[in-house]
């Protein structure tokens, strides 16, 4: 037996550059409750950012800052080797600018997540997860920071005193020790969306996993990773939300959302 | 016969970036009563950004923020022919910023002057200008907007409702019509400290300037620019300081200046 | 009567960057002549320049270093006010970024065209245009300069001893006086494709061209600009070069053009 | 007994952006033999480039490309997980643009070597290593390739055939497996000037060096790393000279260097 169960669908948001277009977020936004938007460090520029941030606020899309390296040609996916204080520093600064674009447009920032390489490596160097949770407590305390589940980010944020939520991955297979497989791995992804679904669905209704080496973990699945490109990403949205609903699961942002703005003139 | 004058004394601070330093922070600090601080576009860093806001509230200087155009290789100096929505947006994006690192220090942000080339062009353009005071309004309407003395910038932020500061310079010459004479003429500048302070003290208490075609004419002086970098940067401001104490001139920031942070720990 | 004729189809390529793809690079390779590869500055990347050196070369197209100004967010699309000796050095770096890249494709670069706001100041910026003229002579003075028919920057690159190649346009209307209408005019582009390859063809075999206040003018159209985007792009490139061999006019590039190189490893 | 010996004095230089100062180029340069300048990504601008190519040329100085990662902010210190393929495009990048500017001043390039985290990583890692030989080979083979003495970049350099100088540092320890001590230890750095010069006096003359773990090991040493800044860097270089002159051995650039350029104008 089941019980009724809660869940985030979160997507990483505003990722094109100056006349750069990337993603499909007009289309992808509709489907989602919380958006990760880029902060100009790897992805994204401010008219890129106060165009998302307007299209999160329109869907009542909860909205997550979402920092990444200093490395625009790489689009943040490449680890950088940081110092724990370059962490705190840049996530401060990414934070900021998005939390004014978004207090410019009438909302509020919700959440946190950084992105690709810096996601990775806050997962396992717990240096680098305390400042990252750090910054964010020294700065809004309020937000939720959103790591990978069981990871050291989350693991950090909660000891610093922060919400968290714990971000599982529908695509993505499992191994026994509770961490994703890596993806050089062939079997890192799961390819057939029927498969994925169910994956969402043990993780959510259940808290558990299947894993590669057979036997089953817990997980904790607060927040679902959509993807935003890519030629199925619409599509499988689309059937994940029906098969939530169908399951009774209630999809929404973790925690209190702030109320969306009234409509703004610019 | 003068009144009792008031004053505040700026300066633009956190010019380093990266394994780069610009000027002379820590001897100037203790001289002016506000520091402008770059916010990543033309100059500055995360972590500079932060070590100068830490220094300027270790002073009690008022923190404002410096935004300038994307341009770091040319120090935010050559005219870039942006849109107003350009202005508004990198203005929002780097107030923001600034504003997360003083806040993550424990303070509050005071002010906000463009620099550069930014500041240039929205003393005459109105459209600039209104951008620039808009971003400031939507984000933080309690700022205090550093702009030209009697320009376009000033004007638009006292449209929108903002608290602005007329800015005077010591060293630089006056036109009939109330501008600067510009850099490239020979008559520009004002060499000597004495002639300089004399300016000052008649802007200030006066309320007016002699200006290079004879006539003397009106100015609004709230706050005066000192340079940071230069090799008699530092004893000019310390003959400035003397001689407007001796003239009874009180020197602090304008309007109401956050308190303090108690002392932080990271 | 028109005599044989002969023009270049010249395209900017290779202008996307790191994650973000732009243009139809691939589609549109065969329909032209030479190629204008994007250096870094206002779009491409090393590795997007070294895979769009290899398509040009697979398809034997001329190939040319196309420098911008040093603005990404803004595609080097907003003009910038440098000094001649930064637009110097700003062609000098770029042109050798690309050539290097040729060179490791065992090609050689063909031509040099200004991208964007470069090429537009370089037009009517007699300083600007010398500036640039000057830095393909020092560095590759064998390399034909592609710049607006009749304006200061091909005017430069004949009084330094450059080859030059007069560029022309399909789609855009002209002035009386021979230069082109201004964009933000009702009147700057010529919608209908019949329309712009009448145009192509008055320009290429007549050697004028029909301006907007009536009198007809000379030109000299040595290349073409076809663009490289666009829904209808392809599909305009194909209908030209119809026109063109139904009117026998020989497609080539300009002047000689360097051997392709033997087939390569890596 | 020593035989007569020969070797090169190298220093970083150029390391200056946009309005940035760093580094005491022009009182060095008279004591080297060869440069290695910055190329843009990690440090150097165009108009940096030129004038430090031309105060090279005016000492008749070899000129070396000094190609980092694209990593500005931490000036191409830290680790960067890029692909072979990657270093390979960025070699060939910043390579280019140096030797542009090269020729426009009349010159020719001589060396090439990396900077920073790009030098370090390749030392060790084969496949960046090889990638880097492979962007030389291609672009210019007849350049030498700097790299750290008994490293995995020099091996690549000679096993695709170029001609490559084996650098030794005169003021770090090295191990007994003849690799540098890593700067974290406390016993990295050799700081007295005497210890340092007699280390250099072995390398050079004897073709060893004494280690931190006791026996003395075999290296190569063609060249020396001198420090473009610091409080001693230019008494150092001075020292140096004067004790390498009174061992009798001859410093110059390594193989042929290009001859000298003909005055020039512009």
């Amino acid at each position: 037996m089941t019980l009724a169960a809660t869940v985030d669908l979160n997507c990483d948001m505003g990722e094109s550059f100056g006349a750069w277009t990337l993603g499909q977020d007009a289309e992808i936004m509709p489907f989602i409750t919380s958006a990760n938007i880029a902060c100009g460090f790897h992805a994204g520029d401010p008219g890129v950012m106060r165009q998302t941030v307007r299209r999160a606020l329109a869907h009542n899309v909860a909205i997550g800052a979402h920092p990444g390296l200093p490395d625009l040609v790489g689009f943040g996916r490449r680890n950088l080797d940081i110092s724990a204080e370059e962490a705190f520093d840049m996530t401060v600064y990414q934070l900021g600018a998005l939390a004014a674009v978004v207090r410019a447009e009438g909302g509020q920032l919700h959440h946190l997540k950084p992105h690709g390489a810096l996601y990775n490596m806050a997962a396992t160097n717990a240096a680098l997860a305390e400042a990252i949770a750090e910054a964010i407590y020294k700065v809004q305390p309020e937000l939720t920071l959103y790591g990978l589940a069981g990871s050291e980010l989350t693991k950090a944020g909660e000891k610093i005193g922060l919400r968290t939520a714990h971000e599982v991955f529908a695509d993505r297979t499992y191994q026994a020790n509770g961490t994703l497989t890596p993806r050089r791995q062939p079997d890192a992804l799961i390819t057939s969306s029927e498969a994925a679904i169910a994956q969402v669905l043990r993780m959510v209704q259940g808290g558990w996993v299947r894993t590669q080496q057979g036997p089953e973990v817990a997980i904790r699945a607060d927040t679902v990773c959509l993807h935003g490109d890519g030629a199925h990403a619409l599509e499988f949205a689309r059937q994940l939300r029906t098969a939530l609903a169908e399951a009774n699961v209630t999809v929404q942002a973790t925690g209190a959302v702030p109320p969306a703005p009234a409509p703004s003139g610019r």
